[in-house]
């Protein structure tokens, strides 16, 4: 693979790449290194296979990669320290799961646990340094998208986008991933490393699916997701339930299956099928998103049908996981004090 | 000595004390621990002279005493991290000088550098947890007194008065001692500690003396103060343009005769003498502060006899440190790049 080849198969899909030409320098190298940061807070649900989906492109483009647990960023999110260790053990039994699920291989894959690099002398004093650098509006501004904060936030809150930015240093990475919610945190680490004269890192964004219901499926709206530990039914009852206007792709669904589902199919060399009676015109076959698009724009393929054929691909992607519903249910009861 | 004894010892002269009935609570302990914090910023001055009387005073009630220098905490007040270490230094060869020219054994002290106890994964955690406790508004409001900041802080500065409050946890101490200024950080700490399952700490608060210009001797305000390597004709210069109008009390030097000279006296069992030529009524000579007063309000004593007498004593406190001036010059032009 040629470096030209691996920038695409590195950045399909992405919304934002800061910069393209520092990326391009990087995938010089033989393996250059990337992290993807999650912090355990909410359950994750199924937008999560975004990033995972990237993590496959990565490692098939020969990246070092690295999955980053960030235990004390939920701490510094709210979630409170006593059950910060269960949500942990949650997402390290659940995100490998995931990833198999698409079929990448997690052995190549390494998790570090954030406070693993964190509880360091040295770590804390850069802490120290880079608060001494930024302001309170420069680090409220960084955090304001990510970290849930009140009009008068909490301390904690602000040192949220210090430690981001610190632990691109600490983990070695050539390349920080995240979600473009992530960007005025990942502008913050590109400005404010250097000023404690460490490199600044490349910042690759993948985009925001719409939630089923509202902007943003996140996992602390309980409404807004598929949650992966959700039963089949269930699945098909939330889907049913989403919005979903005709003729307007922009909406969760169209979003999910734009940057999910034709990825894995196109990754099989499959088409997404879409099962339709004879009465109503009989099944649909599209190769890619875009066809599929013109035929949602045009309102031949109605809300209803788009949403079974949805509904059935999320419940495949998460049989695998099903398996082993017993142990991750168990986790997630523990996490969540269900 | 009794509890009732002790307890006057450890709070001669002091402008408060949080709360008297823990202080006596903590004062039947055979060896409770006080520490008093100083951070190595500007360059000590004679006001300095006030906490380390109130050491000896701690030291003579049996009381374990730490020093902490506090060097993170100067850089928290934004004293750049290149020279912290020689700040530190000088602090670490001056303090003990000072406490030598007022008959302190230094040996019965133990001078803590912070960032010893703070270098510490157990801190850092500790400094999150706090930082998820206190907003913004508490900790801007607990720093604003002590640590130098603009309208739009670093961050950095408000994690200042988080800090200073694990100290007291991290030192094992029983008391924390202070000048008045740190009320709002004293108090942040008797409010924060106990969020973390910690106990409140007694709080004892010196007075805050006058500048010799201006409203408080500070080592960041070079006319307001005294420095401790000054030379003799130096001291006499500043005393002599010092701001002291006939009849009222309310100025650096009254205040520091009151604070520093008549307790160095009268552990001395010595009176202050004001030396004045026969023609202006000849010398006059006070027990106490009290005493002297008096006549400085009726007017009986003059400002001029005042400093000429201060500024004499105020030598020969100096006297004994001036031995090593060559060595602490050293140190202090490295701290201060002059």
């Amino acid at each position: 693979m040629n470096v030209e080849e691996r920038y695409k198969l590195v950045t399909r899909n992405l919304q934002e790449v800061v910069t393209e030409a520092e990326l391009r320098e990087v995938l010089k190298k033989k393996n250059p290194s990337v992290y993807w940061g999650t912090m355990p807070t909410g359950s994750p649900h199924i937008a999560y296979f975004l990033p995972l989906l990237k993590i496959a492109d990565f490692l098939k483009a020969n990246l070092k990669v690295m999955v980053l647990i960030a235990d004390l960023h939920a701490a510094l999110d709210g979630v409170p320290w006593k059950i910060l260790e269960k949500r942990q053990k949650y997402y390290e039994a659940l995100i490998p799961e995931m990833l198999k699920s698409l079929g990448v291989n997690t052995k190549k894959l390494k998790f570090v646990k954030g406070s693993k690099i964190q509880d360091n002398p040295r770590y804390f004093r850069d802490v120290l340094k880079m608060s001494m650098l930024s302001t309170i509006n420069d680090t409220t501004r960084a955090a304001s998208e990510v970290v849930k904060m009140s009009d008068n936030p909490k301390l904690g809150n602000l040192i949220y986008p210090i430690m981001q930015a610190l632990d691109e240093e600490y983990l070695k990475a050539d390349i920080q991933f995240g979600g473009l919610d992530q960007r005025k945190i990942l502008v913050f680490a590109r400005e404010f490393l250097p000023k404690l004269g460490y490199k600044a890192r490349v910042e690759l964004m993948n985009p925001i699916i719409p939630g089923l219901i509202g902007k943003k499926m996140s996992a602390s709206i309980e409404g807004s997701k598929v949650d992966i530990l959700d039963d089949e039914n269930i699945v098909i009852k939330k889907i049913k339930e989403a919005e979903c206007q005709e003729g307007n792709p922009d909406n969760g669904i169209m979003q999910f299956a734009k940057y999910v589902l034709f990825p894995v199919k196109q990754d099989k060399k499959q088409s997404l099928k879409i099962e339709r009676p004879e009465k109503f015109g009989g099944s649909l076959t599209y190769r890619n998103y875009e066809e599929m698009e013109k035929d949602f724009i045009s309102k031949k393929l109605h809300p209803l049908d788009l949403k079974n054929a949805v509904a059935k691909e999320i419940n495949s992607l998460l049989a695998p996981i099903r398996k082993n519903k017993a142990k991750l249910q168990k986790l997630y009861n523990e996490a969540y004090q269900k």
